[in-house]
């Protein structure tokens, strides 16, 4: 469906009736206080939503003072948002009257949809097609709705708002679990953090993850992103609300289930969705400038630490304490992540011998004896001034119990700002950490939710640039795979493609016949060629090492007499004499337009190993060379040809090229590739190039038709 | 030096001086109450220690109302503990003191030893001399001391306790982080959990963490001994205590740093003491049935879920909550681990139907819109009854922080105890989390804890029981190294060893002289033979593929004449011939006297990737067949020799038997093997065997002197 708006009006005109209504509907609403749906009114009162608020019920003509008409389209217009908590079968119904009344929006609470499995998913189906035809937008179903705290707008009726006063301020949330709605309120809450826009997605039949985030970045007190993912439904809209937020100063954090196999089922089971893998979520995020934690708590205690940040420069940490073990506990965990332990720069370390404190150049700055308030706010004062580290971690020990005092004394004594600043505490200090929150520094309760965070912001990298792709090429690659149609490619016709795209195939012959059969030197690797059977090699359809003309005639005669028979139906386009090919090693590379994701682009190692060990890097589509050169990088295996212990290299300038040139297929223009895999792609020496030994395309379609 | 006290009667002998003094001697003690002197008198006096107390101060008659002398052997006797608070240089004058008076241990706060790099060791050295000659025994030096809750008795100078009251209990600790003592304590504190014995070891001069641990696991109040470790420094009495607990029925579970190479740089640099692999870690602390989490607060909320528990047959984990969001939290990161989430039975199922609850078989049990409260107490009680999971997970949503009564109707009216009940809240909901530490029931904060908590209860297994070695051929292979002294064995003698103990060579001739070459039949391979030099290969000293008598002379002559002219120094056997050896794949098989765990026993995937890909599987040595078998298993790449897709099988049965026959240098008689190595071992097609084509012995020295 089309929910692919990239228009900044668009944005405002969706944004003002969704989270800014002059007029809501509450389509349900019941002046019954026992029933849950007498909440969503409540809690507009409780606010002091200042617009006008029009209780829909069959058979009421007043709830709580307010009067009330049998159906949204009863009521005096106009209305911006309609809020549905009637039950499923009637929610079809409220949606056409909410049309018929020209509501803009709708937030739909009522569950009953496409999280129930096949029957559900059809009733959801019908309730878009009419959303759709009305021109109205929804959010939902089964969400728990949304609240602009800023203006005071809660339209949902979630119970825990019924206690909770919810602090306006720059944290906005986004969540694809209403679940864990609560959870991330409440635990931000208690770090005296506030909110401005809270937002659960429900089931994303219409306004998704993506688009939410594009009206949310445009918001003036939003800051910081929260976004709790389970599955990507919408990542072109997101793509472009996380680069936006770079463009602004603004700041996208996620946290996404699915990084085991189980968490993949129960994100699945829970809304109806597709698998995603989890490699593939973190390319997205990380190629897209959004940071990801791994922990709850480093999600609740990230913002803090980057509010108003960009990316780092490097992922270079500096750490003073007073206190070695607890230090250790924080930068241990550190040190199986990407970022780097810095000690002292060396005119540091002069700086402060001339006030009488000598450290040594060990990583750790571990004051002795815990040092003195001046020795710790000295160090931490040149670590948070210096330019040799992008972040400093700052450990405070035992006494901070006793004496939340050391927390004013030791950290906040200091000039703050310029970079972010993390402290860890190691007992048990709630006094302590209320003062870091009260002074909006962020302080850790747990060495593994501090080295989390950390490790997100200094890992954090800007939306990658995409290369401009070579226009010319396109064209003749899209112009190519048109002609095909949908659908696999045999092997010599993706031989062809990646051959346009600059990668080299093994100089095959394609025969139907052993008479026409060529002059090869050397052994030669015989195969059907057919674009409908697949585990050629399982069939026995292919012959390795064969030599010399007679033995090649035999193979070609025999393997389309054994196709012929095995696969009567089948496709089979003669078949395929290559040399054999030798080289240093051989890697798969591969393109796919990934449902959730989009193209991607992925190296891993080729052979049997390849299935066991997985070992793989993949990026977004395009990649320029120097990205695939940091594919290459990725990959541990591959520095055996680049430079390993005086083995010979291999030629990793072509390979790096062909990475860059299958990524191309992301860019073509009124074709989309589904997917292209060639393996293997064998590495020869330095300067000997690459050879796409086997490969193949598949065709999804016409491009106009991709949209997520 | 001689800690290895295996003795019951012993260990009570110094239990009682050590935590239950009837006499305690404070040297250095003060009436300043600015000096941190002065809080051990003030902290005995605080806890009402009913034993004598003897200041020791050199100026002072009186100290705090108690008669004070200048040395310890001035004061009436006798005394059973003396605390040693005295600057660096007049330590080792106190200890001979204490040597003199009789005073059975010595606790030695001061700092300014091994810590400090080369002299401070060699002070430490020293102290430990007079200690050892004084038959004084040391806990410390720079360590915080010691407290007794159960009775009453601190020894320390920690100013946390000036504060805190600790709450007797059944956890003990035992930390090598003196600054992470008053993190543990506090944490556990604020959960409601009590002590009984809290030891901060400092440097280990003398008591270390496992003879402490064997103290302590004799105390009656303690059931759980928490470790917080930074390096192994005697893990042989560590190993007995852990099977004693087991004995028991007391659970010791640890947190140990180093995971990263920072964290390892950092406890090194902290602790004086060796570099420790974590993989050696682990495998120590499983074989030795001890638990070991990954986070901090996984660590504090173990306790709990563990207490009174035994190793569970399985690890297969039940899940109910009526919030699908927060448990796929706790699920997905379990995931990753070695548990299994398991499903509601069939009859478990029909039973819930009876009472109108309909639940599907999907491994997590979500309850519909959150279920009543009788549907998650129907459901919460038929999984602690099962048999059918080792474990349950509930998970309670944001209502929890609204209404804590939750807790008390959700989970605490259920009847507890059949097996381990983790509960994770999902929202910050202090209030219930206090409910549920009242009741004894292991509340979590963050999903990271629970999964951690609950994988290292599921993954726990009983110590393991070492095979029983065949005694004659151990005499055998004993005499063969004793035949040999210390030192490296060349490349026939090490292959001697290996073939006594079962595992077969290539079948390799030493020739000094070309004209002695033997038959072979197929290509052979030539290396010169020799103990002095290491890496041949790269010296040029091997040549492969050789094929045909003349060739063979060649190279014979070719070699020796280069290894006399580049290693005029070296010991020359003369030359190896061996045939060519083919087999499906190629592992390295290795043994190690590791100086902190012991005997170890390693297998590894061979050749360049090996290097390049870390994939090793360690245990204690020695190990039987079917520990073997696990070994192999924990190597993904060995599957394409067990049965992965019609893929020639490899003879696994001989791999498990060359890496139990190789693991028993670990119970060699009056030989000490440092360390062996076959690389390659080739695996042939089964039934065929395996080859160990080259390998390595070194002999340590005389048993008696591998005392760590």
């Amino acid at each position: 469906m089309d929910n692919l708006f990239n228009d900044p009006a668009a944005v405002r005109a969706l944004s003002q009736p969704l989270f800014q209504p002059r007029s809501i509907a509450l389509i349900g609403a019941t002046a019954d206080q026992a029933k849950n749906n007498s909440r969503a009114q409540r809690l507009l009162q409780k606010t002091g939503y200042t617009g006008r608020v029009v209780p829909i019920n069959p058979t009421r003509t007043e709830v709580m003072g307010l009067p009330a008409y049998p159906r949204v389209q009863d009521a005096p217009g106009p209305i911006d948002h309609a809020f549905i908590m009637v039950p499923a079968a009637s929610v079809i119904d409220a949606v056409a009257g909410c049309a018929q009344a020209g509501v803009k929006v709708a937030t739909i609470f009522t569950a009953g949809f496409a999280e129930l499995g096949r029957d559900g998913l059809a009733l959801q189906q019908r309730l878009v097609e009419v959303a759709r035809e009305g021109g109205v937008r929804i959010l939902g179903p089964n969400c728990l709705g949304l609240f602009n705290v800023t203006d005071g707008v809660p339209l949902t009726v979630n119970a825990a708002l019924e206690a909770e006063t919810l602090r306006p301020g720059w944290i906005s949330v986004v969540s694809q679990s209403g679940s864990m709605m609560g959870a991330l309120m409440t635990r931000f809450q208690d770090r005296g953090l506030g909110f401005s826009r809270l937002v659960s997605v429900g089931n994303e039949c219409d306004l998704g993850v993506g688009e939410l985030t594009e009206m949310i970045v445009e918001d003036e007190k939003t800051r910081v992103i929260v976004l709790f993912i389970e599955t990507f439904r919408d990542s072109i809209p997101l793509a472009r609300a996380a680069r936006r937020a770079h463009e602004l100063g603004k700041a996208v954090i996620a946290f996404k289930l699915g990084r085991s196999e189980t968490g993949r089922i129960l994100a699945v089971s829970h809304t109806g969705a597709m698998l995603g893998g989890d490699e593939l979520a973190s390319t997205f995020f990380r190629d897209q400038g959004i940071m990801r934690v791994d922990t709850l708590e480093g999600l609740v205690e990230l913002p803090r630490l980057i509010l108003g940040r960009t990316p780092p420069r490097g992922s270079r940490v500096a750490a003073i304490t007073g206190t070695g073990g607890a230090a250790a506990l924080v930068l241990d965990r550190l040190g199986n992540m990407g970022p780097t332990l810095v000690g002292p720069t060396e005119e540091m370390r002069a700086r402060l011998a001339t006030t009488g404190l000598e450290i040594s150049d060990a990583p750790l700055i571990d004051l002795p004896m815990g040092g003195t308030r001046k020795q710790y706010t000295d160090v931490l004062a040149e670590l948070l001034a210096s330019d040799h580290c992008d972040a400093v971690l700052a450990v405070l020990g035992s006494t901070t119990r006793l004496r939340p005092g050391q927390v004013d004394e030791n950290i906040l004594s200091v000039p703050l700002g310029a970079k972010p600043l993390a402290v860890f505490i190691a007992p048990a200090a709630e006094a302590g950490l209320t003062k870091l929150d009260d002074a909006g520094v962020a302080g850790f309760r747990t060495p593994e939710s501090c080295a989390d965070a950390l490790n997100a912001y200094l890992t954090w990298v800007a939306p990658r640039v995409f290369p401009t792709p070579p226009a010319a090429l396109l064209r003749q690659v899209s112009d190519t795979l048109a002609a095909h149609g949908k659908g696999a490619l045999d092997e010599v016709q993706s031989g062809a493609v990646f051959a346009q795209l600059g990668i080299e195939g093994p100089g095959s012959q394609v025969v139907t016949d052993a008479a026409e059969i060529g002059d090869f030197n050397g052994p030669v690797a015989v195969k059907v060629l057919s674009p409908d059977i697949l585990h050629k090699t399982d069939a026995g359809l292919v012959r390795l090492n064969v030599i010399g003309r007679e033995a090649t005639a035999t193979a070609v005669t025999d393997l389309l007499a054994r196709a012929r028979t095995a696969f009567p139906n089948a496709r089979i386009h003669g078949a395929l004499v290559a040399p054999m090919q030798r080289g240093l090693i051989e890697v798969i590379l591969g393109y796919r337009h990934d449902r959730e994701v989009g193209p991607v682009v992925m190296l891993g190692i080729g052979g049997v190993m390849a299935e066991l060990k997985h070992s793989l890097s993949v990026r977004l589509a395009p990649v320029d060379e120097a990205t695939a050169r940091g594919m290459i990088a990725d990959l541990p295996e591959l520095r055996v040809i680049d430079g390993f212990r005086n083995l010979p290299r291999g030629d990793v300038a072509a390979l790096a090229r062909a990475i860059s040139a299958i990524s191309l297929l992301a860019c073509l223009d009124g074709v989309e590739v589904q997917e292209a895999e060639i393996n293997p792609l064998i590495i020869r020496a330095e300067g000997q190039g690459v050879v796409a030994v086997d490969g193949l395309v598949v065709i999804g379609g016409i491009k106009e038709g991709d949209a997520v």
